[in-house]
């Protein structure tokens, strides 16, 4: 066993945009674990730094009756409330493009509850397509729609200004529908001009996710259920879907550091910023986007050709093909985004095109 | 907002015997953490650190074929798996006090699996008792049962030994079932004399986890899959069930220092004399024990009046009253019990006898 | 092609006391469905004689606000009930030998729902076992106990008296349990003296079924739910349970038989008459019983040469082995069995006897 | 307690086109139900006429070793084998009008599986829809597509030709999708020219059913498993989901009449004449249809207040409205359609017309 550790090394000489959970945590997330480990607390989350955490939150949202719980992760944080807040024969209203939809492998039916879906607008729902989805599903030989679920920011990048999220909530109150926020990329919308402060989200849904992994936690998501009916026992169905660290603190450290200082909004704004830049530079070039984002996901429509060539430097998803000879890629930033490898992804991007043209 | 972080203190002036999770990770943990923190690697468990993790299991245990997976925590290994490896009317057997049948909110069930219940025997099961099982189970009209849940160490301090697990395993292979173990507190158990070491146990099961949030991780436990009907997909129910961290990576790093240089075995050996040390301090001065134990966790039987006293400063669990006068209380020792609090323990323990008796 | 169905024979030269859903259905049950044959209803239970039914129904326990729904068999019967009433995280507490824990193939848990079970005595649940299992369910790490399942009558052929279920109801109400009474035999103990009258089980629980399959009915069982919590939306979760028939006038029409001129209570009168013939001759002979019932369920204890001389003339069940000589039978009475073949057994018993002693 | 049965009157004086299942079972069915009534038989599918019927099922699909099961409804049916075959993380896809995706009140999903739903072509599903389903799921963050669903006839009316189901089975096959047809109105089907007969289409799928109550039976659908790795333990998959009927001969003799003297396809051909002397009346008084069809279902499009007057004399489905003016209906003919009837909605629809135009 002569194996050591400190062997590891950089797997990869490319640098990654694929995603914004590519590093571990963010420097003073650990440093805080670090300081408190041999502190001796309670378990599965009952721990004073968990409880500071949600008092911190709670202050932040001017709630004081919200019910916050720490879960993992993204998918068990939506499957489980989903369990908890829907009967059996109740349903959940997402855009195809939505997370539940594609990319939790059928964790909310594995609950038993249909994901009911709607052709999205820039990755948002609308109004219109909720009214519909109510229109048909009118009797118990069908499910019956009782959520919508919505993504802030959504999967393309988008996000909900503030009104289209006040309109939104005003809907389903009046008819009788939870609204569902996941936030697991929150921190890029709060810090922007006209859309929800974390205040205005808790006003305007029944429940919410703070993401932390896609925002510099080890792992961890924070759950603040507004609407009182969702409340009772929840911690059971988080128990019961192995949802409950034993070590919960570790999740609590985390988040109260995270709001300490505004660190939470300060990540969002460097990744929002690192995106800008991707943008302004990709669209210097002449370069169009399949969506038009402001977050920290970018979507250029690119060559085939260049996209080989920035391949060779960096890792980022291709998502699908424009044409035959284009297709749009994704890059994504992160709080660990480093200004220095934009420069060499758009001084590559330039260089390709001008090799080409030649 | 000026509240820091820094001001978390020590929530309890009590030492806790409550549980093997009451700090947080083992130092040399952190620090890979913290080694490793700003690369960039692939995410999901399909990180470099995992590989190698697993690379160095699959050489303690002799086996190249065995499928590793890192699951966040132990209720959610059990259900996990469990989903995975049986049909829908397939059942589970277990001890009545078996972790999966007490305390793990009823994860199992909400798979939709039966736990069969019988009755332990020092919190062991016995070929006789899965036998009458088998003998009452006979058409479609019940459950039907596949699979043999055992808990090593048990919930009750026991272990099995090696022949037990030898004996056991041959039944279950003769008779159509599937052996799992659950190791939450499993190195505890390998480095006792007469039981089974890691090889051995992956030789004498269809699967087993190795703990790793109750040996000294953050979070996080290890499936060791043996039987190669069990393999396929494995992956897509981890996904399904929320269990695949996007930053697979921290779960990896932990188990792959773990495993170096025998840290998992030392751990071990650390909470076992720990707890050695309180059954022979407990023995010495004239009690007795709800059940014989060697591992990390000690029942002793105390009048209901030292108990009061003994809570004064000291933090763990009362089981259960034994007659009027005398409880069982569980005391458990962790990588990081200090032995200055079980003399301090053992003085209390010793100073009230004596006041009593006065 | 050439096959027909004339043909059909007895298949069996046997007199069978295996069950009672040996034959077809009550001859005014099919007839009342012949009458009805060519009219046009509504479906799915929408129809004018389901109506009636519960109109009928609800007269009889003098509840003009209980909600009345017809599903098809008991264990679907049981587990959509109970996915209905319960959430996810809340078990029903059983005696072992409970239908629901035995004889459904883990329905309830596919469900999701753990049986806690306790041990029963002459199958019956008693106020104490229950309180043992609240006691030991104390927080979110174990199923939370929501409701009692009690099966009138039992699978032992027992039956709860008036005061028993009016014990257990109010113990069930102070502790916040909902009581559920499986009537798939109900008939039998409703015609009895010192037991609860169908106006009287209505009254002492939350939910109850008055079995028509055992009773003398091709399909169907009628849930009566009496507390207004576990009615909203039920005919959404038959719908998804399967449990929904597009003929649903089938069902509703035999209980509108069975409930017109007393035909169910004369049909339970009967069978509780060929069991006491049956008990009495036995007994007579000088046999004993494993449990002592006045039901349609009649359970002697006889020698094993003396069964394999019965079972050349009659099938039953064979349930255990007493000792290496005794073994106890299961002998079912029901609307259609004949008084002759009950002689024939006792003679057959005397005779085998006689044989036996000489 | 005087109400008697007798009274009960046709409900309604309209006539209804709503649906096949308006009426009871065919005479035959219900003759053969009475002349077996008081014979004994084993319970729960395994008597003598369950036997037979599918000797002779397995006769006309000349297969001898497929596995046939009786279930009660078409739901139950669906959700119970999609339980069966598929493991938890995969799904079905489905056209989005299919009858699992929108009035089963989420029956499949209950079960833990996601629909996967493309756009239908005239109510049937095509290679190319299948295709995009299988090339965008691409690994363990998505459901695995394992099995297509289709109805034979569809929702709208419409049916598969001989080479639709050849060449979407050997698609399935290339693909290691399984194939289901649900055949609840299969029936409709059977009988015409150029589209698949039993024995063909029991060669191109992987399991299917025969629909009994939409083709004359007061309940029952006869499930025909043909892939091997389907079959085991299928009984335990129907006791668990409350799909095994105690009176399970009910089912079989009623399968065994429709298929003696070859009595279903009798009712398929009837069915199908009643529904064209339908369409040819109407579209000879110059109206079209939502979607052509040559089964039972037709669906013409008709002014609304054509379809108020209509209304009077007959209950059908309006479906949906066309634009301002039209809207277009379903009308369905069964076993029991009379020509007369269809004579009168004819006559009315005529001078409806009429008077409309003067």
């Amino acid at each position: 066993m002569g194996y050591s550790i400190q062997e590891g090394k950089r797997e990869n000489v490319m640098y990654s945009f694929t995603n914004d959970y590519s590093e571990g945590a963010h420097p003073l997330l650990l440093d805080a674990l670090l300081k408190t480990n041999l502190e001796q607390t309670e378990g599965y989350g009952l721990d004073i730094y968990s409880a500071k955490a949600s008092s911190q939150i709670k202050s932040l949202i001017k709630n004081a009756t919200a019910d916050i719980h720490y879960l993992v992760g993204g998918t068990q944080t939506n499957a489980t409330f989903m369990a908890a807040a829907l009967r059996p024969y109740q349903a959940v209203i997402s855009v195809d493009t939505g997370h539940i939809n594609v990319h939790e492998a059928g964790a909310v039916e594995a609950m038993g509850h249909k994901v009911i879906t709607c052709p999205h607008k820039d990755g948002k729902i609308t109004i219109e397509r909720i009214r519909e989805v109510i229109r048909v599903h009118i009797d118990e030989h069908m499910v019956q729609p009782k959520m919508v679920y919505i993504s802030q920011t959504t999967e393309l990048g988008t996000a909900y200004t503030t009104n289209e999220i006040k309109q939104l909530y005003t809907y389903c109150q009046e008819n009788d529908l939870y609204l569902f926020i996941d936030g697991a990329r929150l921190g890029s919308a709060l810090v922007m001009e006209g859309y929800p402060s974390l205040e205005q989200i808790a006003r305007c849904c029944d429940a919410f996710y703070i993401g932390g992994t896609k925002m510099g936690a080890l792992i961890g998501e924070c759950l603040v259920i507004i609407n009182d009916t969702l409340k009772p026992d929840f911690r059971y169905h988080m128990k019961q879907r192995g949802a409950m660290l034993a070590k919960g603190r570790v999740i609590g450290i985390q988040f109260l550091t995270l709001f300490t200082n505004n660190l939470y909004f300060e990540i969002g704004k460097h990744q929002n910023l690192m995106a800008d830049t991707l943008r302004y530079g990709i669209a210097q070039l002449g370069y169009t986007f399949y969506v038009e984002t402001n977050t920290n996901q970018v979507f250029p429509i690119l060559p085939n050709h260049i996209i080989t060539k920035l391949q060779e430097a960096f890792s980022f998803i291709v998502m699908d093909s424009i044409d035959s000879d284009n297709s749009y890629i994704r890059l994504v930033t992160s709080w660990a985004t480093k200004r220095e490898y934009i420069d060499k992804f758009i001084y590559i991007l330039k260089k390709s095109g001008k090799d080409t043209s030649s």
